[in-house]
């Protein structure tokens, strides 16, 4: 039994240049000197240079998490000294706050079980740490990226933990609070203009009316719907793989491992994780970051839906239904002065065509697992994360620089209720459809308003068409009928 | 007031040949003489003709069951006498009982809105109403396709009511039961090899071993989670668009018809149907079908992987990995004589692409919503429908011809386990990663057993070996880890 | 030897009731008497009641023709005497006119590799046959459908072979025609008004004018683009996997027969289909169907669009844009009387949504062949033929009940272009961008025409404000630019 | 008129700190004082902050072309001093080479159109020509953003024309140089093995047997023929917007300005470059992008066949197929020591997946055009870019560290040969399928070698066998069949 080493609290960064020697169990590889990593990130770095896609951050944070959760159960158990899950557990906690971002340089394209991220945290991790006891960095001691750093894991626990981590907190605290906000802007304008009346459009083609607090009530509905349906979606990801280590038996994790670890990923995270009934689906399958990314997915096609009729609403200003009038952030043409464009709106669009397709890369890469394990991670991983990144920006900058702004043109909107035909639904209960739509007809043939039209007809007089057709009426009160 | 007509009994069924005329708001139209169906089935039956798609039968069965509901209300509420409301109660009954399938003729490309199908039921059961009381066909009295049929609702919330039903009805009696039976079988076959071991393969490449039971136990979980979150999807198809009307705002729909006619759906069909909180979002938003197709596809996914797993761990039966005899259903090859292959495995994968398809189909459309209405409706329904027939049918012929009748061939998965160089992890915790992972090398390198290349490499002896590697130890116990 | 059987011209059909017994390699099954097929499409009928969608019609009449030319190759050759290749063919004819539809009753979802529709074709084939020269029915005698109708074949080659023949007639003789019509039409409007201005519109907003023949001659212009793309999509369709049978090397297949059978297809369909050059490649990818599937894709994106656009041109009638008035085919709400919808283009859109989702299906099923054979045929064929036949009917019926009957709201078209600001553009070259931009956002500000900006801005006079604002010099000539 | 400005030479860079103000039509704002760009890049900067998708560089350096191409079009045609178009010229060599690159920061989520990367590149290249001429930066003078850098051009024909660009570009210096290189190795392979048989298998299922050779040459010509389709797929990319300006009118452009810059570009890059047809479709529509796209997904579905296929064959080392030793790059695996995984195809395979996803976002967003200008461009181009590198780089890596390396094991591969019992197919021309299949069937239950079950049956003796079944005669020759 070796003496309890002491820490010497350094600055992160290895002040070296050139290479240092690291080695793993194929040998020895020349590595940066001024990095942590350790042999088989080099490999990877050399094997893996494909595209600009890097792994994202936000998966080391939570890595950092589960390192340390791992770390402080062995101790608790006995198989790790407390000296040595501390000094593990303290490093973790400077890759959870990204103060060693710098370090993990991994791409995307890699193993498809995330192995070689995991070890490029074992060895970030070890070496920060040998180094804050003082030992030669690469030594391997006293702290070992395999036997300490992963001990009682494989990656293919590990990694689908440190998914379901991250993208658990990047939906909670990235996504939700924005679409939230964005919900809470689009609520307020509803409440605002509840009672503006405005002729509605189905088919396109004039309507009967409705008011347009009614109808962004309706787009604030369908975004609460959405996030109603992520909340759900988060389920699944609160189960973790930990503890199956490498297929799903838990071979060489202890007994009792795999509930306490995820006890203390819930405890460090605040959030209800547990570990996994079943680690053979755990390993095997994705399904919970394709629920995930469904759940995505069901925010994108309402964002789209909305983002598109805003635009159309808002075209013209003199060419188009000109009924909003949204704020002018930027010139928008480079050739037809003057011109303001709903560019908000279209980058919102063009996000949620992004999330549709990152959607389906992961649930056909899901469909693609082989027997005992799922290797198509990383491209998984990182999908999601696109997704829920533009999403939660997405919102945002839709909601400060676009809703927030948007504004009535009044005339415009009292203008179409005036001019519409389509209000002669409200005499089909009285004179009955086919007589309300010969009415129509020589409105529209003739040209006249539909008062006009309606005494032509000769089926009811103006008191009635008074009594019978007024917006107001028509609009009802609330929004859901009753 | 008229008299209330007499009801008699007719067997269903037009004596007549040729046409008749029919009329609508546009005028008159020919139809055939012996279907029941009107003028406006009749135009979209010569401007629609496109592709072999019919609007699938379910939805009529459900329709009836929302007209019958709407009369109903109408009825207790003093809309409309008892006697009329009985009467298209009656013709409902026999629409979803589908005795009037012969007369829904319509395509799935039609009018986005699904107003053509709608006018279908509404001529169907006005007409069907008429002979019943011994009127005449196509007179529209007593009982007017729109007045009293469709008294209270537009196409714009019945159909989406009826989309609701329809799909909430074939997942709960269709889909689950099949699935559910699936899974079933799946578990008894875990349980019965829950100990039988067998090398488990991760990355396609030989890794520690479990059990059969242990894997199969996996696939079940994995559509139990499947079947949970389906489950869950259903939430969003209970809430129901009826009440709302032409754009929301219930116009021409009476105070309190959206709750009462949700009531009266759910009191016929026994499940907990309630109107939908906001019309806006239910008439312009489709996003509980698209909830609904993520949790179809949810299913497809795990069983893309399942039939593959299966049926590559079928290969063979001399030159592949052969640990399962599926069973022999039919001549394989129309060259090959004796081959016999993993059809069902195959038709479920096929399924499962498609189901990834109808569902991309279902979220791009579901987006196209545009104002206060989406018109994407047949195609999203339509989609809907075929993914939960072909997945409810697909997993019961799986289940029957092939998961049911799978054995073992013990030999070869007694011999994987006892060739396999992987068990070198068992010593890991014992001496390291490092020696491990070197004496798995000798044994590759050498051709040697692992045993023999343990002792060869000089770090342990055949006594240490054989307490350390033991399959049946590796495999652990139960499959959640703990 | 035995004599050549005579044949006696008896009109199709069995009269017969009950079952009767067939037989293959597995052994006896029951048969319905009244029908052709055997054993084994009964086998497949029993394993593979999935769903409701058969394997498309079309397939059967092309894979006639590949059966009769190779039994007229066989023969050419000396190893089926002459009477018999003469009497298959015979039959096979009978089979390519769709005589014998009604024998032909299997499901998409059977063995991937087609085994059974071909083993379909090539008992009702033999047993046809055997009934022409008065044998009797399933004694596979004087005609055996493995060793007479199916000789030279496998599965493996003969099914990718129907596959590609009848992909290609049906986008050759449904599609091209059809797609053509309508870009005639368009072509055809687009002249009709090419001087009519109209103002554009660029991000939904106001922009510069063009005219409306320069918009459809756009429309009409992608459509073309789409159609020379889908001709070259066709080339790789004409590459035939015959010779190769069951895993490329062309086993019992004799040297030659590759080349003939082609060349004998070739003549028989009057089109330039030829050997595939690599057998591997054509058994086990299936990638010139992904590429037929790309070539209908892209005509589904420019019809989406157009049918977008056109619906959006005929918003109205009073609250939208009004441009365009589209036919009045049928009544648009079964409760607002006198609407009528763009119901074509909606019909045209959900047609575009769909072939969008069978493209995904395509190419994830096609990625999915493993080692010697791609064994996701029916599903890739199903959804080719499936977006083949309804582009080819959605643009038959959008031609004939929308495009055509198409007129233009010439008071709209003229109000936006003389109330619109973007004409400000015009004044850019000769005042500088800046400056125009200050006098456009005059316009808007104050209400005002430009013109009535342009002078209260200073910068120029009435006069030149005329000169160099005239919408009829602003649209430029032709559509090419020059 | 003024003086012609001196340039006077300076490296790239401002020597500032804080910031500058810049003006645009809307105003004044501070942009940071060390960088070139002006007030619209500054606006997009605050307003799209979305997300860490940058617009991709190589857009840049094909967007200097352009500009280069229009500076010096302008002048030969007398419409911009010499000096101008060759101080403009100048600048876009710059961008063009690289060296700004820092200045070029925007996000993918802006305007749909690309106006403000366009805004982005006049403002640089303004600004770097003010410059060099010792101007005041930010003065507009002598070189404005709009007047100068995009004189003749509107974003709307020069953002699809650097598309067309950019995209061509890097499909043929960057992709296609890859996979040629990748099917080189794969056809010196298939060349090197052509003689060595091995068993093939289809349905997974043991089938008659082939070359490793001719599989391998299989492998090469699916990605000969993806290249070809690519290669056609190049076509309509060489199509330019440019000269259509706004609409497509070509209003502020001269004539033969698109002719003439159309040729320019050629000349720059040597590429076949001409003007687009119908400049209406080029602004509407992106469809030579979507058709782009196919062609990269064209290459995405044999790749993922071909790394499957591979991992697959060289499942093992002792429970899989084990007939080819891919090349040991890294550890396998954290737990299981000595354990080498086939991470390059995983790779690949999950690029696979996300070039499907990313197409299926270009097709959805190509379709989303809306009258005359699709504002879905930089979503479009982002996802073509992105499927380009990663295909480019995934192929090389693919190549070099898996592909070339791998060799055979060919005792595996005559195992399988010799166990088979499928060359059962040999004997079926001469005793009839019938009998061959019950020979099959007697060598499988009774475990007997082919030859043995072939005695057993009776049907043949040994040295009628022996003269039939022939593995080495049974694989042909070549790979086409004949």
């Amino acid at each position: 039994m070796t003496a309890i080493p002491t820490i010497t609290p350094c600055p992160i960064g290895i002040q070296a240049e050139g290479t240092r020697s690291e080695r793993d169990s194929m040998g020895q590889i020349e590595v940066p000197a001024n990095k942590y990593w350790g042999a088989q990130t080099q490999r990877s770095l050399v094997h893996f240079s494909i595209g600009t896609d890097r792994m994202p951050l936000p998966l080391y944070h939570a890595y950092g998490i589960v390192k340390k959760a791992a770390a402080l159960v062995n101790a608790a158990e006995g198989r790790m000294p407390e000296w040595k899950a501390d000094l593990i557990a303290r490093v973790a906690d400077e890759v959870t706050e990204g103060k060693l971002d710098d370090h993990f340089p991994l791409f995307v394209w890699q193993t498809g079980s995330g192995t070689q991220t995991n070890m490029n945290v074992n060895e970030v991790i070890a070496n920060r740490a040998i180094q804050l006891v003082g030992g030669e960095i690469g030594s391997q001691k006293p702290i070992h990226p395999n036997d300490d750093v992963n001990m009682g894991q494989s990656s293919n626990d590990s990694f689908p933990t440190a998914m379901h981590v991250v993208t658990l907190l990047e939906i909670e605290d990235r996504l939700i609070p924005s679409v939230e906000k964005l919900i809470e802007t689009l609520r307020s304008k509803a409440d605002e203009w509840m009672d503006v009346v405005k002729i509605g459009r189905t088919h396109l083609q004039d309507a009967v009316p409705l008011t347009v607090g009614q109808e962004w009530s309706g787009w604030a509905s369908l975004l609460e719907d959405a996030l109603k349906n992520l909340r759900h979606a988060r389920e699944a990801l609160f189960e973790l793989a930990a503890g199956g280590t490498a297929v799903g038996t838990g071979l060489n994790a202890p007994a009792g491992f795999s509930k306490a670890i995820a006890a203390k990923i819930a405890a460090l995270t605040g959030r209800p994780f547990k570990t996994a009934p079943n680690k053979f689906a755990a390993l095997s399958g994705l399904d919970a970051m394709v629920r995930a990314s469904a759940g995505l997915r069901g925010l994108a096609v309402p964002l789209l839906k909305i983002a598109n009729d805003m635009r159309w609403l808002a075209s013209g200003p003199r060419c188009g239904l000109g009924e909003l009038l949204l704020p002018e952030n930027e010139p928008g043409s480079s050739i037809m002065p003057g011109k303001v464009n709903p560019t908000q709106c279209e980058a919102m669009v063009m996000i949620a065509t992004q999330v549709l397709g990152n959607d389906n890369t992961v649930a056909v890469a899901a469909s693609q697992g082989q027997l005992d394990l799922n290797v198509m991670r990383p491209v998984i991983l990182a999908n999601c994360l696109h997704s829920i990144r533009i999403l939660a920006d997405g919102c945002h900058n839709f909601r400060v620089f676009s809703v927030e702004g948007t504004s009535l043109n009044r005339d415009k909107l009292a203008h179409y209720v005036n001019g519409s035909v389509m209000l002669v639904t409200a005499l089909s209960p009285a004179i009955g459809y086919d007589k309300a739509a010969e009415i129509a007809h020589i409105a529209i043939e003739h040209d006249l308003s539909l008062r006009e039209a309606a005494l032509k007809s000769g089926y009811l007089d103006g008191e009635t068409f008074d009594r019978l057709v007024n917006p107001l009426d028509m609009v009802g009160k609330g929004v859901g009928g009753a």
